[in-house]
């Protein structure tokens, strides 16, 4: 009996000119060499402590990205999903803002449209389904979509990516009173620059426990 | 290098006497030979066609369980989780009614209340733990606990799941507004017997869309 294949994969999302995107590598070897593909290799027993140490590395060596916020979404497995044999992908998907993609400067990482028709192989395209689905449904009860808005954000900016997550229009009051509810912000150090007549808008950043953690409630918007 | 240690682990919870259990088997092999475990087993490549069917079959197998509802839980991996090496465990829970353990029975399984200490080996305890704070948590806005309640059940029966569940009393006024509101329960068919001078107390089921698939709501209890 072959050895079962034992992979993980990662679906690296962000926020970019208001699109949540995907971060796609050009896969260098068959099966499927030159397709694009979510950013994934072999679990390597020797350097990997756990799969999660196995997709930190991925994410490094292959899209140079550190450290984000990570969680693992589901385990995709069977005799079907890849040609070369039975095959697990302990998956995981990832967040970070377009800042830490545009520093990290990849060649090789395409963000894509999550919403455009991709001809991904494997069942990537399955994985990368559960994962959006996950987010935007997460997004309704938690701090998720902070990870997505950078370091540190004004109050409307981080409205609007709970807006593009949830794809609606929240009202601005009712905005403020959950985000003070959740009570997972804190001013940011630093004076924010005034642009022009207007007076400022504020900094925000994550409290220090909830940026390993997410802030979770049991009522959403 | 040797192969990773591919394996299925399923826990398999139920509801008696008012409390939470979980089914365990004493294990026959090396390593932690006659410890009570959770039930699982090597992937067979040949005989299963994914990890889901994986798990299907040890309950079969080993606890005489035919297509309870069941659920990926979580994958739990690395180096450190079974003394024979780098393992990797696609960890599932599944959900049956007392009389369905009870119609089973399994001589080698042992149902244990889940909050009473237990030694159990490898991170059975920690995969324990995941799973009972999966469904507590999925209980305040699912029909997740139905699955507990058996095919047929009155109202206050099914009340009494939720609440041993959430751990807390639920008002019969808002617990009936919820279920009116969830719409996944009919009337079912036979009738009642009824017990003395009381009137019969009406026997419900999930509709048929939903013995498969959960019933979701975005706002829980």
């Amino acid at each position: 009996m072959e050895q079962i294949i034992c992979t993980v994969d990662v679906v690296l999302l962000t926020l970019q000119d208001d699109s949540l995107k995907v971060a796609l590598l050009k896969r260098t070897h068959a099966p499927y060499q030159g397709l694009l593909a979510l950013p994934g290799g072999y679990i390597h027993q020797g350097e990997d402590s756990d799969a999660r140490d196995a997709a930190l590395r991925v994410l490094r060596d292959k899209a140079n990205i550190h450290a984000p916020y990570l969680e693992q979404l589901a385990t995709f497995t069977g005799q079907a999903r890849d040609p070369r044999g039975w095959s697990i992908s302990v998956s995981y998907y990832a967040l970070v803002s377009a800042q830490v993609i545009e520093a990290a400067a990849h060649p090789d990482v395409h963000l894509v449209d999550v919403d455009r028709y991709q001809q991904l192989p494997f069942d990537h395209q399955h994985i990368l389904n559960t994962a959006v689905q996950r987010l935007r449904s997460k997004s309704q009860y938690s701090s998720l979509p902070c990870y997505l808005a950078g370091d540190t954000f004004t109050l409307p900016q981080l409205q609007r990516v709970y807006e593009v997550l949830m794809g609606e229009a929240i009202n601005k009051v009712s905005f403020r009173r959950k985000m003070t509810e959740m009570d997972m912000l804190e001013v940011a150090g630093g004076k924010p620059e005034a642009h022009g007549a207007h007076r400022p808008a504020q900094l925000y950043q994550l409290k220090p426990a909830f940026r390993q953690h997410l802030r979770l409630l049991e009522r959403g918007f």
